[in-house]
């Protein structure tokens, strides 16, 4: 894997270099289920570097959604450095006033990759909701093809829509679990993590009844959905990324009370397991065959938000 | 209710008699995830009743699925005498001789209703199959329109495919479950039971993934998925009951290896919770509007199996 200044590089000087190459570089997203290894294989964590450029790319963690900051930091920086990245760094954020320092923006605009632990998903949202460092890491996605990872809480801050909390019930419920507003990277789907260990596909149909035109999206543990703006998605790890999609979907959404059981009708689900790239284009040679209406779902979820700031 | 023998004289006597009701007299099955409140409203059970012909009914119960027959039996009487029921016995099937004997069809030949509690899928139907029980069971259902009931266990028998067993994995995996021949009821459908509260998704997915152009039915506890043979299904109880619809599934069963996480890509899923029911006909008045598709569906599960004697 290039390293991306040396491939920006020699895509600036090469007017051969195949567009769709270069269209790649731009705007990655490794969405991770959470629980990811750190330790053996590292597998997940191993494609977020490559995508970012590889060992000598520029890595910076934002790990402000924990509730131990230094923590989060020391524990990654030791696994990215075990992956060979020598310039890896954190960006710092205890307040608003830190988020809107030149320092904070200055480090993301220079990263070629950053990385969100976890943690709790709101607490990361009112540090950054619409600050210097929010807009930053727009342009950094969105202008400078940075690569953007997330685990856990910081998986799901990526789209717009985020889920917050709410409990793993059994069936889906109205109103079970809460909604706010994320980063917005992915502007059409709902991120779950943590998914098939928790067994939330509950919850994640209890938001899909409020928000049908979303795609939902569950990530498992120790896997990552990897979003490739535009082309298409791979899955990458341990376990596999469900997509949910209810564009056709009925729901009694508006006949009943707050925390009935929801009737849902005419859900389409794909279970994606690791290994796999489904592309948005017709014709991707490297990507699967898919049923009918699932082509769409991936271009949705593909398509990304609109850049902020 | 009227009793079904009233019933039956009523409509034999009255050519003004509706068409349609009694049709509905005609093979209903009550498919119970298990644990059925049996103490309190008992709305599961009061609904087997009500379909049997109410309180006047003779009900006869199938307990050999249980280690232990004499005390299901003492529990399930005890329960529909305070239904109401008066004429409730248990139906003895020790061995596979006794379930060729004329007093064992009698009985069945003789039932209103029958009720298949739960246990072991596996030694109930190695009891009953292909012999003389066996046989009546299908000329009550099919030819007297005797209604069967099976709650866990005597659920999962009441289709043609039968779920045996199998691990409750997160994620659907090749030969994960494991299927059998079951009484043969409902012909298209694969039934499972302590659907959500075991989290069996993945495990009625991995049994689709063998048996694509099955419905996969999922039955949650102190619920029953009530099929009315020809006209359509409803809903009662606690819970929900969840469909899942593979036809226009992909997945990657004949590449994999066993037990490897499977692909599945175009399932698609409803969710019917407790309170709806939903015909197989168009322009039925009591059904919920579906989406494409599900009428299909609904017109698979309650499209009878052949009859067997």
């Amino acid at each position: 894997m290039l390293n991306r200044r040396v491939f920006l590089s020699l895509a600036a000087g090469c007017a051969a270099f195949p567009a769709q190459a270069r269209a790649r570089r731009l705007g990655r997203l490794v969405v991770i289920g959470g629980a990811e290894d750190k330790l053996s294989d590292r597998i997940v964590l191993r494609r977020f570097v490559e995508l970012c450029g590889g060992a000598p790319s520029r890595i910076r963690l934002i790990s402000a959604a924990s509730a131990d900051p230094a923590g989060a930091w020391a524990l990654y920086q030791k696994t990215f450095a075990g992956l060979g990245v020598a310039d890896c760094e954190p960006i710092d954020i205890p307040d608003r006033a830190t988020a809107d320092s030149p320092g904070v923006t200055d480090q993301i605009l220079g990263a070629d990759g950053i990385f969100i632990s976890g943690g709790d998903q709101r607490r990361l949202m009112d540090l950054l909701w619409e600050t210097e460092a929010f807009k930053a890491l727009h342009r950094a996605f969105h202008l400078r093809g940075c690569c953007v990872g997330g685990t856990s809480a910081g998986a799901a801050v990526l789209s717009r829509h985020m889920l917050v909390q709410g409990e793993a019930t059994r069936l889906p419920e109205k109103e079970a679990a809460e909604l706010d507003i994320g980063l917005g990277f992915v502007a059409d789907a709902i991120i779950d993590q943590h998914f098939s260990e928790r067994g939330r596909l509950a919850r994640l149909l209890s938001v899909l009844a409020q928000k049908p035109h979303m795609l939902g999206v569950g990530v498992d543990e120790n896997t990552a959905l990897v979003i490739e703006r535009g082309l298409g998605i791979e899955i990458v790890g341990a376990g596999a990324v469900t997509l949910i999609d209810g564009r056709q979907m009925k729901s009694n959404q508006e006949e009943v009370d707050s925390r009935d059981h929801l009737e849902m009708l005419g859900l389409r689900l794909h279970l994606l397991p690791a290994g796999h790239r489904y592309g948005a284009r017709a014709g991707d040679p490297l990507s699967r065959a898919m049923p009918p209406g699932m082509r769409e779902a991936i271009a949705r979820l593909v398509a990304p938000g609109p850049i902020r700031g």
